[in-house]
């Protein structure tokens, strides 16, 4: 028997998934709810881009996960022997980047920063880099069009240089005080395989490619008068970072008798190269070539691949490109909204009266009850899904939500429907501007809770992209990815032979519907003129159509 | 002793104020909720366009609100007389039309047409005229131009004409059976005077003059070669309707003596022509020359007067100039937005969860509980205020709400004091209109429901418009104004002395903070684009930089 263990660290949760590999069979997975700060983050009141997270959480999450499977694997699958576990793969939100000490101790972690949210983890969509962020953008313009080219065009604030120079900026201490910095999905293996000390940290070429302006092409990292002429200090950092990144097929590392204590596991377990949630979903969802791959959750990453054995032009807007990121001998593509669970969270939680249930669920569920029978536009409503700005095709924080079409008799229900569709115009974006540039999309397999949970959604995604959807079997496609890997690490298994046997779809599959297609087209010109409009600085013409349109379409649909 | 009777009937209640008109003591006032429909309105689920009324409501709560205010005068004024009743005057919402028979019974209160929606009263919101006030607008314009300079360039689907014709194209049936139309305001004195033969209904020019296109220029009404280039069958109608309306100075009868009985006041008593709400509502908050009254209410009317012996511009988008609308000898000016409390109690029902509060109080002064303290433009957040359309200055039902600058993190009280804003720059807008035109501004009186319970708003106000803002001391002026008609309407005193012995106002005067007015005037900036972007179909330019400055302003108001 051959057994993998999988470990998603997501934005308010971590989880565990122990599979057996010879068929992708789930034996044992269990949630762990960080514990600090509101679901988990730690927010400023002063200031909504502020989203950190405490390291010591994702600790204490680690053991409980693992163990917790194992405790399940032995109840599914008697004779179970943790012995069998041939590797542990580990995935993690990011850019989510962590200040270490010359030992690797996090800062966060030492008592004289322990209240200091800087020198906390800096969360994926902490946006308070946005002022470094433009920065690092025009000086790259000017001076290294390359390293621009393959992020889209824009470099984000959500990413590697903008936060570290960011923190230099509003806490100098902080900023000195790190030796290093960390991607929280480099750290983890780092601490299983004893590996902290950040000159042994093996960085993984996912966060390193997509994040970090790392490229074999230029060696590596930006080189050092590129960082100066943002900031000297940031060119002495890289010579404390690193010159080699890996693929998650690499071992990182093996156990060390400390963690194997904690957690169950024998001494010399591999542990792969860490990788970012979204690229090890893809492959737990079983990505190749022409298979797009949509992870539905708090925010959304597309992930696709093409062979690195022929040329991809670069694609604007379009933030990562990176060989190797998903799969070895891959160029990855992953792209991505910054916010689409979130948005029906903020808004079940912010805005839903307590006559559609006491609790988010029921809202929820009521909501779907309310919106059964309804037609694409007999809302009136349009919104833009930008509450948290816009990652692709825009890469501009610094935008914001928009709902329009509101009478007097609108219903909460109805603005539920109008974001889910912001949602999915958005992603339509994106597939639009992929398949411009050459990139073929022949199928697309939805992952993530809201694939699985929302069958109102899943249609309406249908109907706007156009195409089929399917739902990967597991609920679990990230952890399975990171499991794996984690077996693939241990030499014991490819990984396209584990994403032959473990990566299943389920049996529904969404169909968009014609007549509902044909309205989504009509609504999707309007979403393009508030999208270009309101997001873009080359837009300029009328708007004056627009609601009157909205109104128009929602007569003839409630007729 | 003098006293004297206004009947106020409102979009959802009709109420009555009895008055000594010797010092506008208010003795007496009940309010009688309409039963029928929601809220007193019959709705449509298939069409949020419709909007009617159960004329039996008016009837039912006649005897209600005049006997409860005789029986509280007779607590509240030992000695007090009905016979010492002076006279009767009464207002209503308008254009609020009822279709009768040639006895001027509503047809609604007949049993073939009981259940049939379009043989009810068209109350003023109701919206399903557009076609046919676009069709009327553009014949004037070619044919008519003077027709439309008197109503700002566009006739509205709220009015008289679009009303009727459009119950002609849905229901030809009604419309045959239908002898005559009459207004709501007309209709009631009609009743009480025993005058409800629709050849003898003494007509208001007030109802007539802002929604039906009459004018003494042209010789009352639009003239037969007009209506039937329209449809051959209003121009027989006309016929069926009046050659004259009078001021509200004007007696329309003397109470019959099956009303004396009902209502317990003596036959013979006075009963002044109708006018519309806010009209009435103007002179019980004392308006004259440089006197603007903004009537705060569902919707908010504003209200100002000019003498008649000097020339007035026509004011392209307000609506309504009609010689003597509101005093004698004065052109009345009207204006108003379509929904501002309805806004708001669309957004507590509809919005707002019960963390807030259990009922729709409770929410409304938690909400301005959290606002305490904050600063213009702290939410990032701008609306417009046109969930029922946009009427002056804009002069278009086609029109729907927005909401943008929303975050993850945009709390309901929020964006309650974004449709504050939104509904404070309309006011503006119309404000500065009128400046434009020569109108003078010399201060702003308040009355109505939000004026006297809504400090937080109130502040908002002040710091958007720039003037000081009064309060009228009554809660209400309309009744207020209503009854000083009914005294008028006896030749027993005139309106100028009744005005100056009952219109006072409130110590407190809401004046404009300097600071804040600052910030209103970047944030009117960003909303006139909005408005003149989504309003007009002459702007032409870009929005990007919407979003940005609405962050820049939220960031600096938050510093």
């Amino acid at each position: 028997m051959s057994y993998a263990i999988g470990l998603d660290y997501g934005t308010n949760s971590c989880r565990s998934l122990l599979i057996d590999i010879t068929n992708g069979e789930e034996l044992g997975s269990v949630v762990f709810p960080y514990p600090s700060g509101q679901l988990g983050i730690l927010t400023d009141p002063a200031d909504p881009n502020v989203a950190r997270q405490n390291p010591q959480d994702y600790l204490d999450g680690m053991v409980t996960i693992v163990r917790g499977a194992i405790e399940q694997a032995r109840k599914n699958r008697p004779g179970f022997d943790p012995a069998d576990i041939i590797g542990i793969g580990i995935d993690t939100t990011g850019s989510t980047i962590i200040p270490v000490n010359s030992e690797g101790t996090p800062l966060a972690l030492l008592p004289e920063f322990s209240e200091n949210l800087n020198a906390h983890v800096w969360l994926w969509k902490d946006h308070t880099a946005h002022r470094e962020a433009q920065d690092i953008t025009q000086k790259a313009a000017e001076t290294r069009p390359q390293y621009l080219a393959k992020c889209g065009g824009t470099y984000s604030s959500e990413w590697w240089w903008s936060k570290i120079w960011r923190c230099k900026d509003v806490d100098p201490d902080v900023f000195q005080s790190a030796h290093s910095w960390v991607e929280h999905c480099d750290w983890l293996p780092a601490v299983l395989t004893g590996n902290e000390k950040p000159e042994k940290v093996v960085r993984g070429i996912c966060p390193a490619g997509h994040k970090a302006m790392y490229c074999e092409e230029w060696g590596g990292l930006p080189d050092k008068d590129f960082l100066a002429s943002l900031d000297p200090d940031l060119a002495s950092l890289r010579d404390r970072l690193y010159d080699k990144a890996y693929t998650s097929d690499v071992k990182a590392g093996e156990l060390t008798p400390e963690w194997a204590e904690k957690l169950g596991i024998p001494a010399g377990t591999a542990v792969a190269v860490g990788a970012f949630d979204a690229h090890m979903g893809a492959v737990g969802s079983g990505v190749k070539e022409g298979t797009f791959v949509k992870i539905l959750g708090t925010s959304t990453c597309d992930v696709t691949v093409s062979p690195n054995d022929k040329p991809l032009a670069d694609i604007p807007g379009v933030c990562g490109i990176a060989d190797g990121s998903v799969l070895p001998g891959y160029y990855g593509i992953e792209a991505g909204q910054s916010a689409v669970g979130d948005i029906f969270l903020w808004f079940v939680n912010h805005l839903v009266p307590d006559s559609y249930g006491a609790t988010q669920d029921e809202k929820f569920i009521a909501m779907e009850k309310e919106l059964a029978g309804g037609k694409p536009g007999d809302t009136g409503l349009l919104a833009l899904d930008w509450n948290n700005g816009n990652r692709t095709i825009l890469t501009d924080v610094r935008l914001s939500g928009l709902i329009m079409g509101q009478t007097l008799h609108t219903r909460a229900h109805e603005i539920y429907k109008a974001l889910i569709e912001a949602t999915a115009f958005g992603a339509l974006t994106i597939i639009k501007r992929m398949e411009e540039y050459g990139v073929v999309v022949n199928e697309v397999v939805n992952t993530g809770g809201l694939a699985v949970k929302n069958a109102t959604l899943m249609q309406i995604y249908a109907d706007i992209i156009g195409k089929p959807l399917k739902v990967a079997a597991s609920d679990q496609t990230c952890a399975m990815g990171a499991a794996i890997f984690g077996a693939a690490c241990s030499g014991k298994i490819t990984i396209s032979e584990a994403q032959a046997q473990c990566c299943k779809m389920r049996e529904k599959v969404y169909h968009p519907i014609p007549e509902n297609q044909k309205v989504y087209d009509q609504l999707y010109q309007l979403y393009r003129t508030l999208h270009d409009g309101f997001g873009t600085t080359e837009w300029s013409g009328k708007m004056d159509h627009v609601m009157k349109e909205l109104i128009d379409i929602r007569q003839k649909q409630r007729a």
